[in-house]
């Protein structure tokens, strides 16, 4: 590159490009907007799904000795690392009851959402849809939206009969139904997503739960995108089942997982999805499309942290850890009379707000006075109780939102120490309930 | 996760998922192809363009302290992590001749290739147009088909007079005529490619070229993509312009750059999108919704590599080292009585062989009997000649293939020891010329 001084630039009177559709919507993301606001006003940050604690030393450790890997320096191949597939392949083949091919059934992906993305990209045309249960991660309808496709949503709701703003629920007592999921198909539709272990509600589908949906799934030939980066993160017993290990749902289910959350590093955007070839072939045409290989070094490092997983019991001791943080959190609820669901997966659990008052007259700043009420008792958590979580609102459609408007999301992977000062701050909430 | 032996898996007569367009394309991809073939005739691999050195030493130290260093376990911003922004905006200010803001005119992408399709998904609806010179970086291509995009191609041509398999012209030889260019615009319109120095041709347009360039880009309201990956690359002191840097064109063009071209790092998947704020905005939005974020310790790593490149001279000493190795592999190419083009610029050559007779009744594979004669030429390279490049078809649409039949592109960023063992074997080719 040689230096080259601009010729002073004169600013045409020309028309200016003009953004496409795909990157409309003005109003800033709610990661930015309540990271920000959580520096503001100095809160606790419970937020965004990131974990305060440290990386294990083993994973980086074997990150940065991968780093130094001479053949880790250049391209990988499209469909990922053969020493990462392979142990990928170990990893899973018990798991689904079947002997993965790392050649032909897995793509390592730029984190597990690009490998949602290509899913959607590999199976629907512009125009065509699919089936979101809401609440949802908030970034499939932003990968739709890149691909021209329609999100379709159908709400879980909490049982009749119980009373999610007085009581403490368990993620079982919210459930899908299943004549309202058939409601939603149409001749267009071409993706069902399933997200087990669920975010935010950290509901653990039963297999008599998903066998409902799988049902539907062949009955109008729907590919299942099985979003489960959470299986590593289950408590109280609760068996994590893929809904590609039903019967006939091998051969139209497509499963995305995670490194970042199986191993605590979701800086490293590593993810893979595992699936019949038929369905992996099309997926790995869409990625070397969309970002053609993924960063070498990264992939070899999970490949070796898998290895030395499968030596030090990490998986269990891991899930021990998170399991105790979720308690420690929900001890920390139980003090403010705050109902929540107990989450038996991920980690997150939803807070109703329903009780809270926010004092009449109460002042919000540009960025949230024009949002919606949940927003409002997001900003409220943020600056008067110094703790920051989601507005669950963020996860529903603008039909259903009613149904989000009284929980705010709040993330445990976090230290002892932030949870415990959290806990305190929590009690402020008294206050106004 | 909980170990879930399958039920077995009965499988059903339903229909089963139907890929989408998008990701239709049965034939092989020219790199898996020729790779393949590489290895199984034991060929010497000037094909892909990845390094065949080692990784300068500092550059793995600067990666593999960054996955060690705590703050990059986690999500970087969409943006990118700030110690890169940083230090990109340092080093591009001087270039654009303009304070580039970190905050506002950067975003950190998962390769060069991520940002060239984010620039696409961002300023094209379905059905919009990009304008491609051939011959053109095959993936431009691949990231249009992705956003329903539709390339339209202007070659670029050897001047009139001379006898490209007869003489060894430069990159300068190759023109665009600015009135085909013209000819291919349409209301429809809205992204022009601009690849300088260029892929495959090493061709690095001059100032008056891109001045004519710009004149039609403003005239037509288009955003130029300027491809600038291989910008720390010249030779024979040709300088690097960029067109942003024209009067009028900062307010139009995204520039994409590669930290795996920079730093001889092609597996790291770093590279980043530089351009006005209110062009740069709308790229953040489709990054954030194509891959959310990049991998963190990487950015840090190349953040850190351009310290220290400010002060070892590594961009000076890396540029002597490649026009050794382009001059190295141009005295075998004279040798051997092929015509060629001098490239000013990237680590490719251009070789025409359209001197070369390939035996009457000499037979090709399946996956190649069925390709045109530059795919053909090509496997017979890497099988007879022993020496592996890509066919320059590859780079052009099938209505401009033909201008393309005649050349092989062979890469010369590999170590001396490679390029004199290709230059051995390519002394084989006078026997059939």
């Amino acid at each position: 590159m040689t230096n080259h001084p601009s010729q002073s630039s004169v600013t045409t009177n020309a028309a200016l490009p003009v953004p496409s559709g795909r990157v409309e919507g003005g109003q800033l993301d709610v990661w930015t907007l309540f990271n920000n606001l959580t520096a503001q006003h100095k809160a606790i940050n419970l937020g965004q799904g990131f974990m305060g604690f440290p990386a294990p030393q083993f994973v980086k450790d074997a990150g940065s000795a991968a780093v130094q890997d001479e053949t880790c320096t250049q391209y990988a191949p499209p469909r990922g690392k053969p020493e990462l597939r392979n142990e990928l392949a170990k990893n899973y083949s018990a798991f689904f009851g079947r002997t993965i091919n790392p050649d032909t059934e897995i793509v390592v992906a730029a984190g597990g959402n690009e490998g949602l993305l290509c899913v959607f990209a590999a199976f629907m045309n512009p125009g065509d849809e699919a089936i979101l249960m809401e609440p949802a991660f908030d970034q499939y309808t932003m990968n739709l939206k890149m691909i021209s496709g329609v999100p379709k949503f159908v709400p879980l709701k909490t049982r009749p009969g119980v009373d999610p703003a007085q009581e403490v629920l368990t993620a079982d007592d919210w459930v899908l139904d299943i004549a309202a999921l058939r409601a939603q198909i149409t001749p267009r539709t071409k993706v069902l997503v399933v997200n087990t272990p669920h975010n935010p509600i950290g509901k653990v589908f039963s297999t008599a739960e998903l066998t409902e949906i799988a049902a539907v799934a062949q009955e109008f030939n729907l590919v299942v995108l099985s979003d489960e980066v959470y299986d590593r993160l289950t408590y109280e017993g609760k068996p994590h089942v893929s809904i590609a290990t039903l019967p006939g749902m091998w051969e139209r289910t497509v499963v995305s997982c995670s490194a970042g959350k199986a191993f605590g590093v979701t800086g490293w955007r590593i993810g893979w999805m595992i699936g019949a070839e038929a369905l992996i072939t099309p997926c790995l045409r869409a990625h070397t499309r969309y970002v053609f290989t993924v960063n070498s070094p990264m992939q070899v490092g999970i490949a070796h942290a898998f290895q030395q997983a499968a030596q030090n019991d990490f998986f269990a001791r891991q899930r021990g850890e998170y399991l105790a943080r979720r308690d420690r959190f929900m001890r920390a609820l139980d003090r403010t009379g705050l109902a929540y669901t107990i989450p038996h997966g991920s980690y997150f659990v939803l807070v109703n707000t329903g009780r809270i008052r926010i004092p009449v007259g109460y002042t919000f700043p540009p960025e949230i006075a024009d949002r919606d009420p949940c927003y409002k008792m997001g900003y409220f958590f943020t600056k008067e109780i110094g703790v920051t979580g989601i507005p669950t609102t963020e996860f529903y459609s603008e039909t259903n939102s009613p149904l989000g408007q009284d929980y705010i999301r709040f993330a445990f992977c976090k230290p002892d120490d932030v949870l415990d000062a959290a806990a305190e701050r929590l009690l402020r909430v008294k206050q106004f309930m």
